[in-house]
């Protein structure tokens, strides 16, 4: 079993950051986005849809998406349990998993992609307004993590879990490139 | 248990499916997203987050995220299995589930909530440059379908799964707002 791992990108530090908490190591491969290594030949032949990270199996089988790289290694290596114990905490992880995903991760996400220069490559054609949109969610979606974390010590109860993870990247992403993003905006 | 519904909104569909596929019937409440009824002071005080659908638990607990619920549900009633019988299986259905989600059924929603006037409630600020660059990739995406389901009976292998009810649900709304959209795209 192989990781094909893009450094610091979100989605790969989300998988990163749950093999630690698994406490496993499993051979890795670093990617270079620079030079956007996951197109090459080589990487689409294995992974056509270039997103990294993403996970081969001894047999070749590719596993793409980090949540589904996730659930994988956790049906390998059960504890600590990242995505629920019981049929209510796993419905309970997953209704947070994917409210932080949708509405914060991915505004997160789109704010860097449509405000940031370094971003055309990835994005193609920016739309600045849909950026700024986003940008300013993200930053309103964090009174809602505040107001959640009021009353559980983390996100969907009393342990940390997969949606924390998610949180935590797109926190450290929006510190790392919204204060450019922001002053992009103000000279816009 | 009880699930308030939101009608042939997409993901109420999408729930809607998945108890059909599972033959089961759920208590449900229809909410008229036309009056916002789930925004109401009633069903905030249920459901704070505002989305259609949520389900219920007898003991009030609430489960909203239409794949949480859906998952939920198959911890009850197994068959027929719509999230996958093996490891390998529930990680392919996995990632076909969230490439199908982020890639067509996000972009075709963003379509209709940039693009459609009916809309502008739903989106507050509607950015027409990001409707047509979902609507473009939505419908690029098609082909990406075609190529999946030329050489598998179905989206994730040789059955039926929650990844078909997504592409579903997603083709259906296309089709009944992209005519609309494309003609806006024109008159535009």
């Amino acid at each position: 079993m192989k990781i094909y791992d893009g450094g610091r990108a979100p989605n790969p530090r989300r998988v990163q950051i749950f093999l630690k908490e698994k406490g496993i190591e499993i051979e890795t491969q670093q990617l270079d986005l620079n030079t956007h290594e996951y197109r090459s030949q080589e990487m689409l032949a294995r992974n056509p849809t270039a997103t990294v990270p993403f996970l081969e199996l001894d047999d070749g089988t590719v596993i793409s998406e980090t949540i589904a790289i996730c659930r994988y290694i956790e049906e390998l290596h059960l504890e600590p349990n990242m995505f629920g114990n019981t049929s209510l905490e796993r419905a309970t992880i997953e209704m947070w998993s994917r409210r932080i995903e949708f509405d914060f991760f991915l505004r997160v996400a789109h704010s860097f992609r449509h405000l940031h220069p370094a971003a055309e490559v990835l994005e193609g054609e920016q739309i600045p307004d849909w950026g700024r949109k986003n940008q300013k969610l993200a930053i309103e979606y964090l009174d809602i993590l505040d107001a959640q974390l009021a009353h559980n010590q983390f996100i969907a109860g009393d342990r940390f879990c997969v949606a924390d993870i998610t949180a935590i990247v797109a926190i450290q992403f929006l510190n790392q490139h919204g204060l450019r993003c922001r002053k992009k905006v103000c000279l816009i």
